[in-house]
């Protein structure tokens, strides 16, 4: 789609609450790879260096918002909160949830993919181009964040992600198994789990447990279950 | 060690090359888990939650700084820059330059390990709740990265993993070895590649190509040897 300049700063201004400075970056955040312009100097233009930018920003403004928000959490807390706060599955629904999806320009013949997500974190590339750090962290977390997610239901969100691939592969008559072997970095002894669905390897992940182990090898097989394909 | 609060402004001054307002953040900054102090409220305090933020700031300066010194470069080339800039061993050789090793207070027996990269990200969260992010990026980027690091050698440092794993192995006389398998996530078929030092399992990487699941197994492998163990 083809917005109006008009038309996007009445969406940054309705959704995001605040008025645009300059529309550049944002033009450029809503352009997929599969629709880059052409330019003689910067070669192909789409959004991915504001993706790039956008996804360090966000985990930024994401972690000293969680690092007030609990004075009392251990930092292991704090890190799954984070990728919890901003996982690819999360970012895709709250892309949508935004209506990113309908300002995103993009080939109408791929499928969407993780594009919603990608278009999130270059809008807040362009955000902070535009407005600075502070302004960014304003709108994020206090716009977006608190107003779309219920922090408090992401915080009880179940950690284990043992249990989790467990209770998807009853729920989608899957068999999932784990399996460990005993590995080395040439100094200390790791356990490596092996995660199969349906007999095939999926993932796997180190650590110096088996427990440590599964929950690395189930995280990432979520990960890949959870996100859907480009 | 244990430094005078005169001692700590002097070293942040000489060699961050600021004046620090709170002193507070800084001296967490420099507490290694091995020698927590136990507060009543707070249970144990030391830098890692201050490392849990200050890895995600340092994160974003960084991107920012090479967004823009690098306009024309694609983003896949600033994402590896980037983790040229802050790995590990990068992070622990920068904290021993600037004397780190010598202000954390840490329990003498055991091996400082990752302990210098660490205290440097807990004083780069200790910047920032003291001084701002504006602040941060100045110090982070002007006093600290480009002082410090000649960016033209970074840039140009090999970004091939296989490479550089191999060299290594010749260096050391050891036998790497990458083989690989088909995988599938249940949608699409996916490369496995699999890297063995003298016939044991390190490391292993996806991709949907068998290249990039070597670099991806490779990249891992090296984190491993170059990462010294704690």
């Amino acid at each position: 789609m083809n917005h109006t300049d008009k038309e996007i700063r009445q969406y940054f201004k309705n959704i995001f609450g605040f008025k645009p400075r300059h529309l550049d970056p944002y033009k450029i955040a809503l352009i997929h790879r599969s629709v880059s312009d052409n330019d003689a100097t910067f070669g192909k233009i789409n959004n991915e260096r504001l993706e790039y930018l956008g996804d360090a920003i966000l985990g930024s403004v994401v972690a000293d918002f969680l690092y007030h928000k609990y004075p009392l959490e251990a930092e292991g807390v704090l890190t799954r909160m984070r990728s919890k706060l901003v996982n690819r599955a999360r970012l895709n629904t709250l892309a949508k949830k935004l209506g990113l999806d309908d300002m995103v320009r993009m080939d109408g013949h791929i499928t969407q993919g993780c594009a919603n997500g990608n278009a999130f974190e270059a809008v807040v590339g362009a955000i902070y181009l535009d407005q600075g750090y502070q302004k960014t962290y304003k709108i994020i977390i206090h716009n977006i964040f608190l107003t779309h997610l219920d922090m408090q239901t992401v915080y009880e969100e179940d950690n284990d992600f043992k249990s989790r691939i467990l209770i998807w592969a009853q729920k989608n008559k899957r068999k999932v198994t784990f399996a460990h072997e005993s590995v080395t970095n040439g100094k200390e002894h790791l356990y490596k789990s092996i995660v199969s669905i349906d007999n095939e390897t999926v993932s796997d992940g180190l650590g110096f447990s088996v427990k440590k182990a599964e929950q690395a090898a189930a995280e990432k097989a979520l990960a890949m279950i959870e996100t859907p394909q480009e």
